[in-house]
């Protein structure tokens, strides 16, 4: 993610960043976004039967399907296995927010990341949700990002204004605890657009194309959101080029998570092509992209296709090996690693280093279809072990 | 496993471990096992779909149901990947191993372990062959578990001579590349009993009770391969007595293969009780035992319970938070650490301390029925990174 990059402020959105005292020296820990107006809001969440108060809190919310003014959301905490005291710290957080702008607990959405099963501090996230109201403006979204960290080591916020007049705003988190089980991080993309009807199927799809697409370590979180929020502040209901600007924020935030993996050097696009259906496809890519040996060889810049393709045979698909072919390839560059069975013949110096890019992807055609999938996913590294071994502490 | 223990020798096998040239400095790397009359043989084989050119010759070899007489296994190479030329090399060397006692090819199963995708190169194994030939001794099962070791730290070997008057010795290897999708790994088992025809069935049983409950990385290879063979040399048709030693050796090996999983430092027994079905309780425990985030947790000796419940809320079974039990246990203790849907009441220290031992386990009660599943893991440390980020090289 270019850190140059400018973000473009949606009207009539109002934003802060603070630090209330769940992260230590001092770091933002509490982002709040508000609205001059009621918000239509569209939502994703985590599919874990494990689900943190703030995402039962919030799916109530979404399936009554009113509008919302405002969201807090806190780091440090993810207010995820905290019994019916975690439900009331939740309501509690929503309640101090809407006494902002003078409104109710239910015109408030709640994201909570960070530790499970550890109760809220409460008065400081009260206090902080006071002193967030105070710092409210609308070119706050880049130190909301920041607020909404955890093991992340850059903000991620990104930003499309149109021709047509409307803006779209974004900031994701998540770096851990990363698969692609629908909605795989917290993410808040706000807009000033008023939202066809049909924009509730459009942006699903959209968020299986993009926060879906996105492995780091195959664990799903108890907190996994994305929200859309639409104030129509701009007084647009914009043409289909919305749809496409809206997958290139939700793209480019997914992307940016996976680059940011705990641990992570390298950015692998893994593309399984030529399958029967899709859903094998989809298969063999999990398999490939969460598997610790295929990962691995990625740090290590090491074509050891032999992974891959072991992988690929334990996805629980009925591949035909004579028939597979494997690639690596980057923006200039397409390796043959295997074909007919076997090694294809290949310069294993030029594998190494295509595979030490920052950037690249493995290809690989099932030759038994048209059907398609890929994933962004990274490598696992000796940082990902030491940043898990001792998260806590 | 403990190294002191005496290996008994069954009667009326032959077994040599020599060095032919696929590993450096000397390891042995080719193990040849020779009975003086025909074997009864049971195996078991990897699932995945790209099996090695060895798995293919075996299964055909047990599919006709005709006896054994020999067991000729390769470190340094998997043979798998190789096309036709594989199988090719395959026969090859079990006729090479059948020249040594004047039987067939047919008579010897083949088994091959390490790297994917090179060819063997057969001058050096053909070699070894008529070495190892020249050096077979009753005694010679520490040599042959020496010379199937790939990443493997030590030689897993282990033998009970019974009452009764028969002996059974196993070698198994194994420490990546291990999950337990039928047989996880290479092991041999040697009797000098005659099998009951029953016995099919319940090696079967033996096998998942063993070999089928252990993960160090959820990575299902092409080569897995477990063999029981039985001479019959001890005169006897045993008591019930075998299938529970059977299940001792099994066991056994089957725990040092994850105590010694690449860069492992832990041995971790995840029980899953109370479920509805078995298949439940099965997806729970492997969920936790591949989970990053509780491996590397274990790793850290860090009681991150909210981790454990976490993987057992994605492991796709419709579990109810709130009547979730956890705890972790020694020999000596037990500490509860989550119930009623939150933290239990339990002392920090006492479980840093308890997760700091070399083996202990984990225990969830779903409160949902009497069916459980348990399984043996480890955890995920700076090591396995070491070891698999450039383990060609």
């Amino acid at each position: 993610m270019d850190k140059k990059i400018k973000i473009n402020t949606p009207k009539g959105f109002w934003v802060a960043g603070v630090h209330c005292g769940l992260k230590a020296d001092q770091e933002k820990d509490l982002a709040l976004i508000v609205s001059d107006t009621p918000c239509q809001v569209m939502g994703a969440f985590t599919t874990n039967k494990v689900k943190a108060a703030p995402v039962l809190y919030d799916q109530a919310i979404l399936n009554s399907g009113k509008s919302v003014r405002a969201i807090i959301v806190n780091a440090g905490n993810a207010n995820a296995c905290t019994g019916d005291q975690g439900i009331v710290h939740t309501k509690e957080m929503a309640r101090q927010t809407a006494s902002i702008f003078g409104g109710l607990a239910d015109d408030v959405l709640v994201l909570s990341t960070g530790v499970i099963g550890v109760q809220l501090p409460m008065k400081k996230i009260i206090s902080g949700i006071g002193a967030a109201g105070n710092l409210l403006i609308p070119d706050g979204w880049e130190d909301a990002a920041q607020a909404i960290m955890t093991t992340d080591t850059q903000p991620k916020v990104y930003s499309i204004r149109s021709a047509e007049g409307y803006t779209i705003t974004g900031i994701a988190k998540g770096s851990g605890m990363i698969a692609p089980n629908m909605a795989t991080m917290l993410a808040v993309i706000a807009t000033d657009v008023i939202l066809s009807p049909e924009m509730k199927e459009k942006a699903a799809q959209i968020w299986e194309q993009s926060f879906n697409r996105i492995v780091v370590d195959g664990d799903m979180s108890t907190n996994d959101t994305v929200l859309l929020i639409a104030n129509g502040a701009a007084g647009i209901t914009p043409t289909e080029n919305f749809e496409k600007d809206l997958l290139q924020v939700c793209s480019t935030l997914a992307k940016a998570v996976v680059q940011d993996g705990e641990g992570a050097t390298k950015l692998v696009k893994v593309i399984i092509r030529g399958a029967a259906k899709q859903a094998d496809a989809k298969k063999i890519a999990r398999a490939i992209a969460t598997s610790s040996l295929c990962k691995t060889a990625f740090y290590g810049a090491d074509p050891n296709w032999g992974r891959f393709i072991c992988a690929a045979g334990y996805a629980g698909v009925d591949i035909e090996v004579d028939k597979l072919i494997l690639w690596i390839k980057d923006k200039n560059e397409k390796i043959k690693l295997f074909e007919n069975a076997q090694a294809a013949n290949y310069d294993e110096a030029a594998g190494i280093s295509l595979m030490n890019e920052n950037e690249w992807a493995i290809e690989l055609d099932l030759c038994a279809g048209s059907e398609n999938y890929w994933l962004w996913t990274c490598d696992l590294s000796h940082e990902y072990i030491t940043i898990n071994g001792h998260y806590r502490t």
